[in-house]
């Protein structure tokens, strides 16, 4: 009978080989079309696929290779990451097999079809996420089925918990670790560089890490490193602590709920945001950190990420009810988010602001001080010694009489002073006024995007210097703000986008939308 | 004063370079680390760029690359489908910039806060799909979140519709184009093979386009292909409808609703499926394909897709309302889905089952027989000229009277017979009862899962015989049934699976599940 049959198949190896592509937080295996093993299992590209040998195993998605350059058809190429998790030689001989989906994605998919889950089932989730085992759009499934129809409250405790468990914790040993963190959404508000030295000249510790901007004009990280080395080691970053009860540091080092970073680098491209993944992020992030209280900003306002108070009593509740389980002494705090604080938008003008605020200069923007001292004021009052109502007046005399200047410098040398001048970019254009009238809206989104465009954060000297604040009057032809950048490109790309829509509008005195809440 | 400033930055252009990786259905980028415009930019492994030239563009996903070999910092290197669809040639000059997210995700954030979409948010989805827009991540975002809380019976309408529009369409120019389908999920139900040339003997035109298997261990493509050639061009395939009536084609080469392809590549890892995405894959490409008529199988069962009649009937009621909607024909017919069809699993041993049925066989497996009869009936039904009630009785006498084995060899003629004898695979092992008593249930899930892992459908020759079904009397050590392999170690795979749960559940007579429908 005739026939036609392949050969009989062994058990294949192929040899690993790494490839210097950066395919951030996905392992990706890269095949050749000609390898035997591929053809032989039928794998399809972006197949799952699993990679053992000596008893270790990762998962990758597949990628399949015809450029004998980049693998041959005996070789696994494995991209860096991935290369460096299985933590084998390049030359190691790998067998390959047919992935299963991650067990805990059993549980995605009942999140999926509605159903509440449980402390087991996050923690399953989180762990293979931390361990790379999730695809992005594993990821993806995850993160909106749980962002649809939203976690309750004791799923986002469970979810917290399980992220905080994913990585490293710091122990300051000290019985009060104050610590602050704004949701976001605000351009310009950097009270974190005045409150931390505030709190840190009572003698509070403090020691403050902070992201860098993802999709903001600046985060603190990225401001503060325009005065000081903000990448230390933890070594480092201890020792400082110690010494000088505070810091204002990048987080990235400390490896704190590394989920967390994974989750971000899907959630942010696809812009969503829900507030049960919003509390797990933060308080995982801060119960990493070691800090035992914290005062949360949530900005109302028309046009921040929390738009009405309604929102911002639930989000508060929400954050209360996890804290509380999980044992961080845990304080809200609703301020008015209708425009940017300050005047600066980006690294080196939002710097500006804030040397401002600490040497009492009289152009100071007003805003940032009130609220800095109304933020420090709150945390000093975690002190058991400082009596209720007590706090705001010991911050203003620590500012006022130069100590938060004082300590800020300690800070700014302990961690070493920045070695760059950075200045405002040299290319600038104002935005005048159209009319006669009253500033009745600043768009914090617009203002934040302009400065994106100008090259902030990446191009610290870029961003929009503000000359007008809500309620101001000003004539036609009046500037209302500057825009600074450092290249042609990105400078007519923000100048071009301040044309379409400035981001402020004029108006009546009375057309001036009122604070939710004591500004 | 001093300071350190980037050289005045000019609109740069990279060297395209097309890359020999396969990523599937989504663009990928690769830069190198030492690329200018990578570290300028502020570009993030992962990031989504657009790159453009000559007024063109394509929206891809970013991976940085540390190794020269593979791109130098002057090139801008694209994956396989991303180079072809820019459409330049290599060495072409290329500028990039960030990519917003496609407009149409602007639907998908507010499908995952829970409203309802319009036809146009459908449509401009489905066309930034379609284009290779959408990374992975914001496939399976749309996927999850139109899944979860389901969609309504209009915006499925409006999906399959905006998938129809995707795509090409086939149009046959006849008032009446008969079609099937089954939802899938259950192992040996190769029914098409079987009503398309009875229905195509009547004189009925049946152009049937299938695809091959994905997660199942044979689609009638795979089966098909034992008999003959199934890859037909649309010439040919037009051809071969206009002189035979019928076809049995794979389905590919068409493009029909290729919105549906790249959905079904980032949902079936994914293990999600939703009865809203089900309907609006299955008629977008049956209302493709130019179908007029369409009969729709639901098999209910256990270890079926659907596995209570509840569950059937809505799903019934979903397909009529869209198939009424976008002017389809469309009948549902519920089946008996408590076990396998026919009794081979897997491409040769199903392409066996078919013939034994066409050649009126007595060994051929008769609820293979009857069940193909019972769907032909009622597609010959559609027939104006057929009395109601009166269409099993003429499927019977074509396929009694060797009619149908006539036209199934005029349609393996017509499409080329397989050149390659394929034979059951040379390994086989017996799976045997482990007792006395009543085969009580077959476990569709574990017998396709054993097939596959034998090797089927990659391998023609693997898969499952049945020596038992449902309802038959055993006694200890009698086989159950044999699985085939051609190659150890997929053998070995198989059997290890069916010694730790063979599928098979043998008990009492009385314990047997009644079906919920005429079987």
């Amino acid at each position: 009978m005739a026939k036609t049959r392949k050969p009989t198949k062994t058990k294949e190896t192929l040899k690993l080989r790494r490839l210097g592509i950066d395919t951030y937080h996905e392992n990706v295996a890269y095949l050749h079309r000609d390898c035997e093993l591929y053809r032989a299992e039928g794998f399809q590209a972006l197949s799952k696929v699993k990679i053992c040998a000596d008893g270790q195993h990762i998962l990758a998605v597949l990628n399949v290779v015809d450029d004998d350059n980049i693998v041959t058809p005996a070789d696994m190429g494995l991209s860096e990451e991935a290369f460096a998790k299985l933590g084998l030689k390049e030359g190691a001989m790998v067998s390959i097999e047919h992935a299963e989906p991650p067990a805990s994605m059993s549980a995605v998919r009942r999140k999926i079809s509605g159903e509440r889950l449980k402390q087991q089932d996050f923690h399953n989730i989180i762990q293979d996420i931390t361990n790379k085992r999730y695809s992005k759009t594993e990821i993806a499934a995850f993160l909106v089925s749980s962002g649809q129809t939203d976690l309750d409250r004791e799923e986002v405790m469970y979810l917290t918990r399980a992220m905080l468990d994913s990585g490293e914790k710091l122990d300051w040993k000290e019985s009060l670790v104050a610590d602050k963190h704004c949701i976001g959404g605000i351009p310009g508000n950097r009270t974190s560089m005045l409150v931390v030295p505030i709190v840190a000249a009572h003698g509070m510790l403090m020691p403050k890490t902070s992201s860098r901007a993802i999709t903001s004009p600046a985060g603190t990280s990225d401001t503060m490193e325009v005065l000081a080395n903000v990448e230390l080691d933890i070594k480092t970053l201890h020792d400082i602590v110690r010494k000088d009860r505070a810091c204002l540091a990048w987080g990235g080092t400390a490896q704190l709920s590394p989920a967390d970073d994974i989750m971000i680098s899907v959630e942010r491209p696809l812009g969503i945001d829900s507030n049960g993944q919003m509390v797990a992020s933060i308080l995982s992030k801060k119960l990493a950190a070691g800090s035992t209280h914290l005062l949360l900003d949530i900005p109302v306002g028309p046009t921040a990420k929390v738009r009405h108070m309604h929102e911002a009593q639930s989000l508060r509740k929400l954050f209360e009810y996890v804290g509380d389980q999980l044992g961080i002494h845990l304080e809200v705090i609703i301020t008015d988010g209708r425009q940017p604080v300050g005047f600066g938008i980006g690294p080196v003008l939002e710097a500006r602001d804030v040397m401002q605020v600490l040497q009492n200069n009289p152009e100071a923007p007003a805003d940032l001080r009130q609220k800095s001292l109304r933020l420090a004021g709150r945390i000093l009052e975690f002190d058991p010694d400082v009596r209720g109502g007590q706090g705001y007046a010991i911050a203003r005399d620590i500012l006022d009489s130069g100590r938060a200047l004082d300590k800020m410098n300690t800070i700014i040398k302990a961690q070493g002073p920045q070695s760059i001048k950075y200045d405002p970019g040299q290319l600038t254009h104002e935005v005048l006024s159209p009319t006669d009238g009253v500033v009745i809206g600043i768009d914090n989104l617009q203002m934040a995007h302009i400065a994106r465009f100008a090259g902030a954060p990446m191009d610290k000297g870029a961003g929009v210097d503000l000359f007008k604040k809500l309620g101001d009057s000003v004539k036609k032809g009046d500037p209302l703000y500057r825009i600074y950048a450092e290249f042609p490109s990105d400078f007519n790309f923000a100048v071009s986008l301040s044309e379409r829509n400035s981001g402020y509008s004029i108006g009546e005195e009375d057309q001036t939308p009122k604070a939710f809440v004591e500004s």
